[in-house]
């Protein structure tokens, strides 16, 4: 088993690191002790929709924090939910949930397994179903389980109580969800579970019911969303602001390396998976201003990239950025191509590479002084190419190409 | 199969006597001409709970129009909703609705098939357990079905929006009997529903739910609460104003000569079987004051004592009363006893007869005037007993007894 080594203060105080709330914190603390006493992992539960999983970086802040109590000897219960997936909505009103078959539901769990697998330690992770034991409930044990919950209790909840107020539809089904997801915490006896701070009712609701089932009421922590490379909106596929677990390592980087000063912080915070102490002496001495924000932020693209695609491939983006960017350096991987001396014209070259759609879109570039020879501006539309040289091109902020002339 | 020989009109204006509401007319109407068409019968609906039932006059207010569409021919489905009486309130506030076994709700259900019996033809009546559709759903059968109507609409019944304005508690599931009694409906391809008034939210549902299973609604029809006997209050056991169907001839047809005028004319429109317009000729007269009131009230208590002891019965008690009441004539079955000549204390008499219970009880009585011989007020104590005579003895208005003396 696995040996509860930090102390439960110190637990603690990462858990609280970038979290939005703990509730209650006192009644975490006791847990953690207790735990740490006996040497009894705690049960934490962590609840996923089992659509089509396509996780981004928004999601690994709360998975970060599963790892974290992974890591502290804690176990963890990755709850797919596909026995409410099975609830359609017969009223069509509710385009956005489809009736997932078992097949799909079986497949984005292993999906969801590869992708989680890149934040969680999945050897040490229980992977359940909630349709293990919701599937076994009659319509009469579905009922006698609502008679737990009230009516008002439910319509506390932020969005229903706003649609009530604007008269807007709210199915009866759509109030039996929270009671669902809360009886699962029942089912698992968890101590903790974990959420985005939009799932703070459904998770209270977990207590609600443990506490109506006569067990130890599970604590909450909820994380903050993060917004997306934008900077704005949340960060979600739909906004085409995220940053994909699966991206390559020079697009993470490079989406990493846009985001803002500000959001950097947030990130640091909540991405970073260094211990809190050094965080938190970034994130000051960049509000000091001694450290350079860009420092600063390729230190960070180039941890998170580490994490998925391995420490060296961080570094060597990181070096390619600044080769890049900072020294104009040529990359190792440029891209080469042979051509015999004489004068070219580069729209034909460019066309032929597929890096313009039209000669209209290269002549574009040109007069944008987006074309560099050797890191020069070049307004022409031909160049003369020295036998036995080679010339550098570089063509938009991120395209490099190099021509070996014969 | 039953011949439908009331033409549709007729039968619809037997049916809106008395009753609060038919939503919507024009469609019972078309229903009925339909069915007279086809010679088909309508489908009718009637639940009750499977709680002991102790029938009184108060519910055949409904069973009588029941009785009376099968009398036109139409199909009576009396429906125990035995399901729902298997869910108890784990949280302990709701005590009115204690857990039914199978063997209390089978045994409670042949009590009712007897009292109802005195009402509907039972041949012809179809006696129908909804726990045998409702047993049979999955909680995801019960999920789907919830997912057919709205928070908001079920809110909108009179009862859960004033509990929910003065924020006192209604667990979720006493949402979901509303949806099963209307899934009853969808099951049984009701046509129409009878209720009394304080269920027209739960029969509404039903049309609901029917439109959303795409079948053709039911419609519905109330019938209005009776006051009991005190004229203040609805007809209830709790309140003691009631005429229970298994009353004795004699309470019964005294306690209907016990109710105000005013109240009963409401029993006519709604306890009577005689026909409509021999009906409203009777109301109409009492209000133009062309029949004595008293003389429609002996008239009434005698048909509604006929129904449940045999016409012979109600003439029987008409004639007792008329005996007592108004020609103070000795009935028949007068208790009588055998005294010898001589004083007596009518005190120790009573008591021997268990009429009163003390001897301070039989003076009040005296001095109150509620002891008569022969007729008169007597005032003493004593009564001196004559040879060969017999004496009449009234003690409060309705026991007499006939002393023989030897």
């Amino acid at each position: 088993m696995t040996r509860i080594t930090v102390s439960p203060e110190d637990q603690l105080k990462e858990l609280k690191r970038g979290a939005f709330e703990i509730l209650p914190e006192e009644e975490l603390l006791k847990k953690l002790k207790k735990s740490f006493d006996k040497q009894k992992p705690l049960v934490i539960k962590f609840g996923a929709d089992p659509s089509r999983p396509d996780i981004h970086l928004g999601h690994t802040v709360v998975l970060q924090k599963l790892r974290l109590l992974q890591d502290f000897g804690h176990e963890i219960y990755f709850l797919i939910g596909d026995y409410t997936a099975q609830i359609g909505d017969p009223t069509g009103k509710n385009k956005t949930r489809p009736i997932l078959t078992e097949a799909d539901v079986m497949l984005n769990a292993q999906t969801y397994k590869e992708q989680v697998g890149k934040v969680l330690d999945m050897s040490k992770t229980n992977v359940v179903f909630n349709k293990d034991w919701l599937g076994k409930f009659s319509g009469l044990d579905l009922i006698k389980l609502m008679s737990r919950a009230t009516v008002g209790a439910i319509l506390q909840r932020d969005d229903f109580s706003k649609r009530y107020t604007n008269a807007e539809a709210i199915y009866l089904h759509e109030f039996v969800y929270p009671i669902l997801q809360g009886y699962d915490s029942v089912h698992l006896k968890a101590d903790l579970e974990l959420g985005g701070t939009d799932q703070t009712f459904n998770l209270m609701m977990g207590r609600h019911l443990q506490y109506s089932y006569e067990q130890e009421a599970q604590c909450i922590l909820t994380m903050p969303l993060i917004e997306g490379t934008d900077g704005v909106n949340k960060m979600s596929k739909s906004m085409d602001n995220y940053i994909s677990l699966t991206e390559t390592p020079t697009n993470m980087f490079g989406k990493l390396m846009s985001i803002s000063d500000e959001l950097m912080k947030k990130y640091y915070l909540l991405l970073s998976r260094k211990p809190s102490q050094e965080v938190e002496a970034y994130v000051a001495a960049l509000t000091a201003g001694t450290i350079h924000p860009m420092e600063a932020k390729k230190s960070l693209a180039a941890e998170i990239t580490g994490y998925y695609h391995g420490e060296a491939a961080g570094k060597e983006e990181r070096d390619k950025f600044e080769a890049r960017f900072t020294k104009k350096q040529i990359p190792d991987d440029i891209q080469t191509i042979n051509k015999p001396a004489g004068a070219i014209n580069l729209l034909d070259l460019f066309l032929e590479l597929e890096l313009i759609k039209s000669k209209g879109d290269g002549r574009r570039l040109i007069q944008q002084n987006a074309v560099k020879v050797n890191f020069e501006n070049h307004a022409a539309e031909s160049l003369n190419l020295e036998a036995g040289s080679e010339v550098i091109l570089k063509i938009g902020k991120l395209r490099m190409l190099k021509i070996i002339v014969a």
